[in-house]
């Protein structure tokens, strides 16, 4: 496994940005061939950044015997969307950087390949993406996710939501940012993974955004014991792995057990 | 939390060196009060690096809300000896960083507060640094640590002993980086966590270690099930903070339950 | 030297944030004595990020044998005020940073031996949060700043200035933020350097602001050829240190001259 | 431009590796034509690693511009050579890490767009690599290099060169380390900048070596006014990048006089 972290400029942002990615290795050996790496972009809860993942859960040690590409970008506290002010968060994000990944790596182009995934505000942001760009991403996946933001996560003061949204939060509710607002609006409809456990107090909201959804897509739900952070996630993170890469599992070897020391 | 990767000079070895460290940050608050934090040095294991336990373990989420300051060297393949080619890596790891760890920051310097603790080849680095460092370090944790080198990690051609240990392996077997040489020779013993799974091929020299050692010291064992992975020594860290803090634990808040979203 | 990137949080900003460090190191062999290095906190560029001084400027290789700490936080598009969107960068760096560093480095805490620096929208920043902050800066040096913020920078469309000072940009022109107002309603007048090349589109606004301040402040001015960029700015820079350290320059060695392999 | 850190694992080292690698960023704009940027490998000095030239030259700011990749390794004190002692650390300059850069980046695959190049020790290893690997750099340049190894470096104690070549030094005079003794039996010679100072140390081994190969290799050398330093290299870098692509920057802009923000 190769870990990079990058520094370049987003002119979505106007500004640079960094990301952290960890790139299968093995796979270098090769030079012929086109390795075709599927692509996970992973997204951060509000008031952390890209490394929240990589220090906070096992990741590291799951993907690295997959031939998975994992792109950790940062997004402030931007909820992911094209802000009110004018920072074109979501731009960044679903259509930025997959033009970075796919000139840089050797990733697979096939939208069934590439996973939005999140966790908190980052699994509202790999929703809100996922389904406002279903041209690059075939699934998604929502760790404990913020999906209700138009009538409850809008209420938080100190989010200071009318600077995303507006005076007002504008037009929230009836925008393609209201997750309640498009999920029956979305065509090429990817595939969704949630989980959202017992204690976490986003339960409700997550139960309510499945009920509304599970019939319209090819959904994937956990619940069970849980609360709202890593040890949870850390968890339901290899749940996310056997339904995405089940294939690669199978043939591979996942969590360590391959007794390769060079993995 | 604050994270930090540090870039500095080693005399002990000649050349540059960088570490990961982790350094709580509510402390920061009072100014007028010398924090006084406990210190672990964590070391990683062979073809591995400073990165290793902040990667593959959840470390910072476990650390996060406790008074210890985590500092993680790298150290090569070199068992964390003084190596016979001239690599001073006991003196860098056991007289250097402490000297630099008390310098710049605000720590305790009582040995008691101080622990040295690694995994697999890193195992073996904090007993025999700590075992030869009494003066600093009050405590040891192994995490199924390679601690029979002498008769055992040896053999493995690899590792390329020789140039660690000189022709022959000088005098190894009888010298103070042999564990099961010095163990009863040391005074101002310091307390040991020592823990090893069931499927691990160094379980056997393990055991054969904790026998030795088990009437001698104050030691702290878990075996249970487990390999020679994060999987295991990640589910350890846990109980290794319980025996190295109980009382901050009791009185604070351990992994990610306080609801403090700035821990 | 020692150099670190440090990943902690900030109140003022309700997120993480990331700074670049150079920490003098030949002061870690006297324990006993508390150093009181000089500080300097240096502030990049529109566009850029904290690393933008360590990457196109010498700072590294001028200052490593000098008992100066080096400070470069990261501030986005923000000019370094606490913008009407609620974003108080100035209290980030004029506050919370002081108060970081004093916490977690052996430096001097007299305002004398602190000085705030930067280049282009960090010139600008570094007057505008050194001048309403002399209870912590002694020193300000600004390259080539963008000083006219209220009659001038304030027109480029693309830097959005609605955003850091609200609708019709409020009352920019009357306020604190506008250097050309407050210059003389400073007391405890901070010592300051500046300089601005004969090619660069800020020479004009820079030669009235040296007008209104050369007889109420202790200023050292540098003219001459150069362009708005690091080739001209790393020449300045030598400058910057002989008016900021000249003592320590003469008592020990500066640019790599010393002969010394471990500066 | 972009900019990377990889920590990545070597075979030849048995260990990982970081290295730090900047990338033109413009190019990524067109994903259809395949970019063929030109490459230069750039070696540390002694008691020195990969975050040397980025933090003592102006490196940055001079390649951004131009269609180049640089990439930075470490090698401790290895002087860049397959050491006694079983570190193939040539083996991991001139063999691996040509093969990482091809695989992961879009670059020419022509020996007339590769450069290696390095000061003081790794002037020493530009050419030792170079002139061993013709195959693969058609272009070699040495700032200051310590290229008389057998005879002058060698008596130097500190290095431990005994490490390196083994017990007296084994057969050095007569290998393909030392440079006095290969310079006539290569084929396919590459080109060759050097440079050196006239206060340099170095001077009179880079005069003698100069000789030796100014009728067989189309060489290029600088001497001038100049210590052994970076103030001295950071002055002939640019005279590196003019001999090394001057078509690039008389096609395009050099040293940040483009006024393109996004440089």
């Amino acid at each position: 496994m190769a870990w990079g972290t990058f520094n370049f400029r987003s002119k979505a942002l106007n500004m640079p940005v960094e990301a952290e990615v960890l790139i299968p290795q093995s796979g270098y050996k090769s030079l012929t061939q086109k390795d075709n790496y599927k692509v996970i972009i992973l997204l951060h809860g509000v008031r952390n950044d890209r490394t929240e993942w990589l220090l906070k859960s096992q990741i590291f040690e799951m993907v690295k015997e997959l031939p998975v590409l994992v792109f950790m970008p940062s997004a402030k506290n931007s909820f992911y969307v094209n802000t009110y002010t004018g920072y074109k968060y979501m731009d960044y994000i679903a259509k930025e950087i997959p033009e970075f990944i796919k000139t840089h790596f050797r990733v697979s182009d096939k939208k069934e390949d590439w996973l939005i995934a999140g966790s908190s505000m980052g699994g509202y942001g790999a929703l809100v993406c996922g389904l406002n760009h279903t041209e690059i991403f075939g699934n998604i996946a929502s760790f404990s996710g913020a999906v209700d933001i138009a009538d409850d996560v809008l209420q938080i003061p100190e989010f200071n939501m009318s600077q995303l949204f507006g005076p007002d939060h504008g037009n929230l509710s009836g925008s393609s940012n209201n997750l309640f607002y498009i999920y029956d609006k979305i065509e090429n409809r990817p595939r969704i993974f949630m989980c959202c456990g017992a204690s976490d107090f986003l339960r409700p909201m997550n139960e309510r955004f499945y009920e509304k959804i599970k019939d319209l897509y090819d959904v994937t739900a956990y619940w069970g014991e849980g609360d709202h952070d890593f040890i949870y996630w850390n968890e339901q993170l290899k749940n996310m792995f056997l339904w995405f890469c089940p294939d690669e599992i199978r043939n591979g070897c996942f969590m360590g057990r391959c007794g390769n020391d060079f993995c």
